[in-house]
C-alpha cells in the first residue's frame, strides 16, 4: 500500500525550471505523482500554481523524495506547524533535522509563518519561540548547535522560495541555468559588471571582495587598491598568502615573489616572502606596520586607511602566518560568514578556496561575480544554486585594470 | 669597481642542468662570470668540477645572485664558517637569514661541515653548537623560531646538493625536468608505480597516502581500504571532507553524497554529510564510532584497525568538522610535517590543497607519485624541485582499482 | 499593433524542460505569451498539451522567436502546408530557409505530414513532391543544394520532436541536462557502457568508433584492436594521424612516436612517423601493405581483416598523408556523414576534431558515448542537444583496456 | 665490440642546455660517452667547444643516438660529405632519410657547407648539385618528394644550430625552457608584445596573424580589423569558420552567432551562419561580396581593402564552405607553408588547429606569440623547440583591444 503526501508550488514555476525539476526528481527517485490542480499563469507576469500528490511504496522511500522536493521549492501543503526537537548535545543535531538550502525560507510555528534569519545552506534551523518580538527562527551551522536548541526536523511546516527568473532580462545577472556567460563579448560584460558595482555602492549596498594571490602576481594590485581607496570595496576576504604577497610587493618591489595561486615557485624570491612575514610580526601586525611607515601602499594599506574590515584566513599551505591571520578554520569560517551575510554583491577574483568558503555562506539572493582564468572554477562557483551569479573566464591581470578604468575613469 | 665571489660546483653538474642554470641565473640577474677551472667528467660515471668567479657592479646586486646560485647547488668556495645571528624575537628572523631549499644541505661550523637535519624548503637553519653529540643544525619554520635561536645568515659556509640525474634510468622515477610522464602508456606506468610501492614497503620504507574526496566519489574507496588493510599505507594525510565522505558511505550507502573535490553539490545528499558528522561527534570521534560499531568498513576504519596514524586537517570550507580534525592551520601543518618527514614515498591522489601542504614539507629525495585528472595539478606537484617525482594524469576512479589489483592480486 | 501566432507543444513537455525553454525564450527575446490551453499529464505516463499565443511588436521580431520556439519543439498550430521555394542557384538557399535541428522532424505537404529523412542539424530540407512512393523530404547540407531544389522556408507546417525524458531512468543514458556524469563511480559507469555496446551489437545495431591518436600513445591499441576483431566495431572514423600512429607501432615497436593528440613532440621519433607513411605509399595503401605482410596487427589491420569500413579524414596538420586519407574536407565530411547516419551507437575516444565532425551529422536519437581526459571536451560533445549522450572524463589508456575486459572477458 | 663516433658542439652550449641534453640523451638511450676536449667559454660572451666520442654496443643502437644528438645540435665531427640517395618513387623517401629539425641547418657537399633553404621540421632535404649558383639544398615535405630527388640520408655531413640563449635578456622573447610566461604581469607583457609588433613592422618585417573564431565571439573583431587597417598584419591564416563568423557579424549584427571555437552552439543563430555562407557563394566570394557592398567592415573586409593575403583552410567540421576556402588539406597546408616562411613574427590567437598547422612550418628563428585562454594550448605552442616564443594565458576578448590600444593609441 503506497504512502503519499500533497505538495504545492507557486510562482513562475515553469520558466524557473521548478516544475521540471519536481517531475524529474520524483521519477529519478522511484516515486510517482498525480497533479491535482494546475493553474498556469497565462501571461508572463502571472504566476502559476500546482498542487500534486507524490507517492512512494513506503514511507522510507517517500521521505527522501519529499526532502529533495522541498529543497526545490515544492512545499508540503498541509498547513501544520514545523516539528521541533531539542538538540541532544552540543554540536549534535536530532535525527531528521531539516538541512537548509540557500533560498529564502519560512517555517510555520503556532500557525504563523516565521521568516528564517541569516539564511545559508546546509545549516539547521533553530527556533526560539515566544521572544519579546515574537518567535524567531535562524540558521546555525553544526558546530554552533548547543544542547537543547530547538531544531526543526522533518519537512512539514517549511516553505522554500527559490529565486525566480527575472521578468526583465537586462543587466549582467541573467537567470543562469548552469553555465557561464561565455557568449558575451568580454568588453561589454566588464562594462555591465562595472555598472552593477557602481549601482550597488550608490544605493548603499555593501561589496565584498575575495581576491587570490594572482591579483598581485598578474600586476593588478594597484588597480584593486584604487578601487578600495575609492570606496568600492566594503569588506575583503582573503588568505594569508594574498596579504603577504601584497605587502611584499611594497617592501621588495615588483621583481620577485611572483607566482600562481596555491603553488609558489619553490625557490625564487621565497626568502622575501618569509622575511616580509617576519617584519610584520616584528611590527605587531599589518595596521602597526602601516603606522610605523613600513607599508605605505597596496591593497592591505588601503583597507586599513579606509577602514575596510578584512578577514585573512589561514590554510595548511601558508608560510608564517601573519599576526592578522585567523589560523583556526572554525573561527575563520565564522568571520567569513559574518562578512558574507552583510554583502550585497561579492566579487570573487582568482581564488577557488576562498570563493568556495564565502559562497557556502551566501543566501541565493546575493549577487555574485566570479572571475577566473579556469573555466571549471567559474562554472562551479557561478552555478551553486544562485539566482544572481555571473561568471567570466578571463585573466585577472587584464580584468581588474579594465574594471577599475571603467568604474573610476568613466 | 665590481665586486666578486668565487663559487664551486661538483658532481654530475652538466647533465643535471646545474651548469646551465648557473650560467643562466648570472646572466638573467645582470652579473657576469669567469670560469677559473672546469674539469669535465669524461665518462658518464665521472663527476665534473667547476670553479668560477661571479661578479656584479655592487655588493647589493651580487647578494641576490649568490643566493640564487646557492639554491641551485653552486656553493661559495671560501672555506669559512656559516654566519650565525640570534633571532631578535619569537617568530622573527634576522635580516639576511638563509632560506633553505629542499635539497640535502650542510653548514660549516668551527671548520667542520654539519649536516642540516629535517631538511625542508623555505625554512631557516638553527644551529645548536657544542651539544653532547657535537654541533647540531636543523630547519625551523618561521613560526617556530624562538628569540635567541642562532640562525644562519648570508650564503657563506653552506653547501647544497641538488639531486643528480640517476646514472641508470630504469624504474618510474626518471629525472623529470619539469614535466609529466604523458609519454608513458598508462597500464605500464601503473605497473611501475605498483612495483615502487611494493619495493618501498618490502624494504621497510614508509608510504604516506594523501587522498582527496574524489577517491570516495569515484568509487575507489574499497580499493584504497584494501591497500591500507594489506599494509601498503603507513600514514594518511587528508582533510575533514575526505574522512566525512568515507564515513558517510558506510552510514548511508553509495547512493548519495557524491561529488567533485572542494565543491559539494549544493543540495543533493548534503544532509547526510552533516548528519554523519553529527553522529561521529556524538560518539566522540572516529575511533570511538568504530568501537561502538557505528562504522565497520572503509578507509578510516582500516586506518584505525591497522594503527595507521592519520592527520585530518581543517579548512575554511569544511562542514562540522569531525572531532578528529585539527582546525588550527599551524598545528595541522606541524602534524603534516611530521608525517612528511617520515615518508619514503608519497602517493598524492586527486587533491591539490593537501598535496601542496605535504609537498611543502618534503625533502627533494623523497619519492612522490601524483595522480590527478587535471594536468595542471599534476605538473605543478611533480615539478617542485623534486628529483624523484612521477605524475600521472588520469581518473582516480580507474587508477586506484588498477593499482590495488596490481599490488594485491599479482 | 502586435502580431501573434499560435503554437502548440505536446508530450512530456514539463519534465523534458520544453515548457521552461519556451517560456524563457519568449521572454529573453522580448516577446510575450498567452496560454490558451494547458492540459497537464497528471501522472508520469501521461503526456501534457499546451496551446499558446506568442506575440511581438512586429513581424520582424516575431520571426526569430518562432524560429527558436520551433527548434525547441513548439510547433505552429495552424494546419497549413510548409512553404517551398526553389533554390536560386547551386549551393545557395532561399532567404528564410528552414534550418534543421537534429531532432526527428516532419513537414506538412498537401495536407499530409511527411517524415524528414536523414535528419541532421543545420541543414536545409528539400522536398520532392509526387514521387512514386509519395512525397519525400530529406536534409541537404548547403554545398549539396542544387539549383531549383524545393527548399522549405519559414516556420509553418513543420513539426519537431525533441527527445523526451525516458520514463525509466535505468542504463547509462540518462536524460542529461547539460552535464557530464561526474557523479557516477568510474567502474560502474564502464560496466554500463560495456552493456550498452553489447546490447547494441546483439540487437543488430551498428557501432561507430571515433578514436584519436591518444588511443595508440596511451597503450590502448591492442585492446581496441581486440574489440574490432570481436565484432564490436562496425565503422571507424578517424584522422590520418590515428592511422599512421597505429601502423607505426607495428613497424617500429612501442618505443617511439608517442604523444598527445594534435601536437606531436617536435623531434623524438618523428622520422619513423614519416617513414611509416612513406612505406605505406610505396605499398599503395593500407590494404595493400597488409596483403604484402608489411602490417600484421593493430587497429587498421583488424579493420581490413574484418571488413570494417573506415574513413580517414585529412587535416592541415597532417604529415603525408596516407594514400587512404581523404584530403578534401567536403568529400571527407560526406564520408563521415554516411557512417554517422548508419550508426546506432557512437564511441568517441579522445579526439575533439573528429568527434565534432561526426557529432555534427548525428540525429539526436543516436546513442553517444564520449570519453576524454579533458572535461571541457566531454561536456561540449555530450551536450549537443542529444537525448542519449553519456560523457566520461577519464584517461583513455585505462578506459579502453577496462572496457575490452568487461566486454570480452565477461 | 662497441662502435663509436665523434661529435662536436660549439656555441653557448652550456647555458642553452645543449650539453645537458646531449649527456642525458646518450644515457637515456643506453649509450656512453667520452669527452675528448672541453673548452669552456670563461666569460658570458665567449662560446664553448666540446668534442666527445659517443659509443654503443652495436651500430643499430648507435644510429638512433646519433640521430637524436644531431637534432640537438651535436654534429658529427668527421668532415665528410652528406650522403645522397635518389627517392625511389614520388612521395617515397629512401630508408634512413634525414628528417629535419626547425633549426638552421647546413649540409656538406663536395667539401663545402651549404645552407638548407626553407628550413622546416620533419622534412627531407633535397640537394640539387652544380646549379648555376652552386649547390642548392632545401626542404621538401613527404608529399612533394619526386622520384629521383637526391635526398640526404644518414647523419654525417650535416650541421644543426639550435637557437642560443640571448646574451641580453631584454624584450618579451626570453629563452623559454619549456614554459609559459605566467610570471609576467599581464599589462606589462601586452606592452612588450605591442613593442615587438611595432618594431617588426617598422623594420620591414612581416606579421602573420592566425586568429580563431573566438576573436569574433569575444568582441575583439573591430580591434583586429583596426590592426589590419593600420598595417600591422601582413598575412592572415585562418579557417572557414573564422571568416564566416566575421562576415556574419557584418550581415546580422552582434546579437547572434556566438560561440566557442570548434563547437558552435547547436541551435542558436546557426541559420544566420549558413545563410551568410549562402550569400557569399551567391556573390562569388568574399572579394566580390565587398565589391557588391554586401560586406563593408570587419577583418576580412580590411584584409581585402589593404591587400593582405589570406589563407582560409577547410576542415571536416565546417559548414559550407565559403568559395574562398581551400578544402584540400594538402593544398591548404602548402598555402599556409608559404605564409609561414615569409613571416618574421606570428601572432596566434585562440585557435589550436590553425596554430599547430602554422607552427609546423616555422623555422625556430621566427618569433611566435601565442595567446589562448587554455594554458595547455599555450604551453604546447610556445614550447615547440622555438627559441623565440612567448605564450600568454588570457582572454582573447580583453587581449586584442588592449593590444590595439597599445599599438594604435600610443
Amino acid at each position: 500500500m503506497a504512502t503519499s503526501r500533497t505538495v504545492e508550488l507557486e510562482g513562475h514555476i515553469i520558466d524557473s525550471g521548478m516544475m521540471q525539476r519536481v517531475f524529474g526528481l520524483v521519477m529519478d527517485m522511484g516515486g510517482s505523482f498525480h497533479v491535482e490542480t494546475f493553474e498556469v499563469g497565462t501571461r508572463k507576469d502571472e504566476t502559476s500554481y500546482c498542487q500534486m500528490t507524490v507517492s512512494a511504496d513506503t514511507e522510507a522511500e517517500l521521505q527522501p523524495i519529499l526532502h529533495e522536493l522541498h529543497q526545490t521549492g515544492a512545499n508540503i501543503a498541509d498547513p501544520v506547524d514545523a516539528q521541533l526537537e531539542p538538540a541532544p548535545r552540543n554540536q549534535v543535531v536530532p535525527r531528521q533535522f531539516y538541512s537548509t538550502t540557500n533560498h529564502p525560507t519560512q517555517i510555520r510555528h503556532d500557525g504563523e509563518w516565521v521568516e528564517v534569519e541569516q539564511i545559508e545552506m546546509d545549516c539547521a534551523i533553530v527556533v526560539e519561540p515566544d521572544q519579546a518580538d515574537g518567535t524567531r527562527a535562524y540558521t546555525k551551522v553544526l558546530n554552533a548547535i548547543e544542547e537543547d536548541d530547538l531544531v526543526v526536523t522533518g519537512e512539514a511546516g517549511i516553505r522554500v522560495q527559490p529565486p525566480e527568473r527575472p521578468r526583465d532580462a537586462s543587466g549582467p545577472f541573467g537567470f543562469m541555468q548552469g553555465g557561464v556567460s561565455a557568449e558575451r563579448p568580454s568588453e561589454s560584460l566588464i562594462e555591465d559588471i562595472a555598472t552593477a558595482i557602481v549601482e550597488t555602492t550608490e544605493s548603499g549596498g555593501d561589496i565584498l571582495a575575495v581576491p587570490g594571490p594572482a591579483v598581485i602576481h598578474s600586476g593588478a594590485r594597484d588597480d584593486l587598491a584604487r578601487l578600495v581607496d575609492a570606496g568600492y570595496v566594503d569588506y575583503l576576504s582573503a588568505g594569508n598568502g594574498f596579504a603577504v604577497h601584497d605587502l611584499e610587493r611594497d617592501l621588495y618591489g615588483t621583481s620577485l615573489g611572483m607566482d600562481v595561486e596555491d603553488l609558489d615557485h619553490p625557490r625564487k624570491g621565497h626568502k622575501h616572502h618569509i622575511y616580509t612575514i617576519s617584519q610584520i610580526i616584528r611590527a605587531g601586525g599589518i595596521e602597526e606596520a602601516i603606522e610605523a611607515d613600513i607599508i605605505d601602499e597596496g591593497v592591505m594599506y588601503q583597507c586599513v586607511r579606509n577602514d575596510v574590515p578584512y578577514v585573512l584566513a589561514g590554510s595548511i599551505r601558508d608560510d608564517g602566518p601573519l599576526p592578522d591571520t585567523i589560523t583556526d578554520a572554525v573561527e575563520a569560517q565564522n568571520a567569513i560568514r559574518k562578512q558574507a551575510h552583510e554583502a550585497d554583491l561579492v566579487l570573487m577574483m582568482a581564488t577557488l578556496l576562498h570563493s568556495v568558503a564565502v559562497g557556502n555562506c551566501l543566501p541565493s539572493k546575493t549577487k555574485v561575480i566570479c572571475v577566473d582564468i579556469n573555466q571549471a572554477t567559474v562554472t562551479q562557483l557561478a552555478d551553486r544554486g544562485s539566482g544572481q551569479a555571473v561568471g567570466m573566464v578571463t585573466d585577472i591581470g587584464t580584468f581588474v585594470p579594465r574594471l577599475a578604468d571603467e568604474i573610476l575613469d568613466a
